[in-house]
């Protein structure tokens, strides 16, 4: 309101860097934050002050959590002979919780995107390969979102392996479950017409 | 991912109390954060954790601001014979970027919601009424939402100011009717303050 930025002006300005926030979601988000209680502000102020000292990266997946090994990479009652290849750590939360997948991680960092200046070597391909040399590992399932990069990627992964005592699998794309045919674009339904299952 | 909440989590479950922050868009934030500069977080929490020491009401109009009176109240080039009443300090925001309007503040602190239990009494409409009798003021602008608690504040004050030497408008409805004053752009606001109808 006047010339210089005010506390809030300072807030709206932070905020408005986080993802899907625009600058009216953001003074939104602030005068809330004002209204709330000063007890919220100060835990949030708290979490974010100490969040990048309790989380650091699994050394072993290459996830986000407090401990190294993370939970799921310490946990003996998982499948060792699986791995779930994911692009980024919010991904294996999603995964988690469908609880289909009862093996390990790997977390890619990234997709393969020659346009972004993204190659294979940006990506933690290496250690992967690292893993399944390791031993014991049967199945890598990629899970990897099904766009240009991904398949590239995908790809890439394929024919490194190939030669590799271990099977390659990847997610089957398709329609969505409670999804509408009718809004189902060309590729997706290509994509299920290939990968169509015997009844 | 484990049983109990790591501090992912936590940032999580703050965010989402945001408004229009659904676990998603929470999770989507968090994850950003978690990627980005820790001197993004730092900045974050130490805005947060300063900002209600550093943001306090106007005791002249109620708004927020960083000092009191806030600057626009302590700007003495305004022009004192208006006054224009809204609902909350970020409604001033808006009206300050549609450079419409150049008197000077009332914010209300709500509107009459008998449903919710929001009264006279819980406004400040005492002190707004205060602020005429203290003379000087010519008109009084009713900048509140077209919604059934604006209208329905509109006419008491509307009452209440009867037999008083002022004059009392409220802005056009240019704006859509059942909309937010908050999502109102520059234009619509700035034709809806000349299209002011008298009451």
């Amino acid at each position: 309101m006047s010339g210089s930025l005010n506390a809030i002006d300072r807030l709206v300005v932070l905020l408005s860097k986080l993802p899907g926030i625009g600058k009216k979601s953001a003074t939104r988000m602030a005068y809330y934050i004002l209204d709330a209680d000063p007890s919220y502000s100060n835990m949030l102020a708290e979490q974010l002050a100490s969040l990048h000292q309790a989380i650091r990266r699994c050394s072993r997946c290459g996830s986000f959590a407090e401990s190294d090994p993370c939970p799921i990479c310490a946990d003996p009652d998982r499948d060792a002979s699986l791995i779930c290849v994911v692009e980024r750590p919010q991904d294996i939360r999603v995964i988690e919780e469908s609880r289909e997948f009862r093996g390990y991680f790997h977390v890619l960092g990234g997709l393969i995107a020659p346009l972004e200046g993204v190659g294979p070597n940006d990506l933690t391909i290496g250690k992967l390969l690292a893993r399944i040399k390791g031993g014991g590992i049967k199945e890598i399932i990629l899970a990897l979102n099904p766009t240009v990069e991904g398949d590239t990627t995908s790809l890439y992964i394929q024919k490194l392996l190939k030669g590799l005592d271990v099977e390659l699998t990847r997610l089957a794309s398709g329609l969505p479950v409670g999804g509408d045919l009718e809004y189902a674009d060309r590729l997706t339904l290509s994509r299920s017409f290939r990968g169509r299952v015997k009844l």
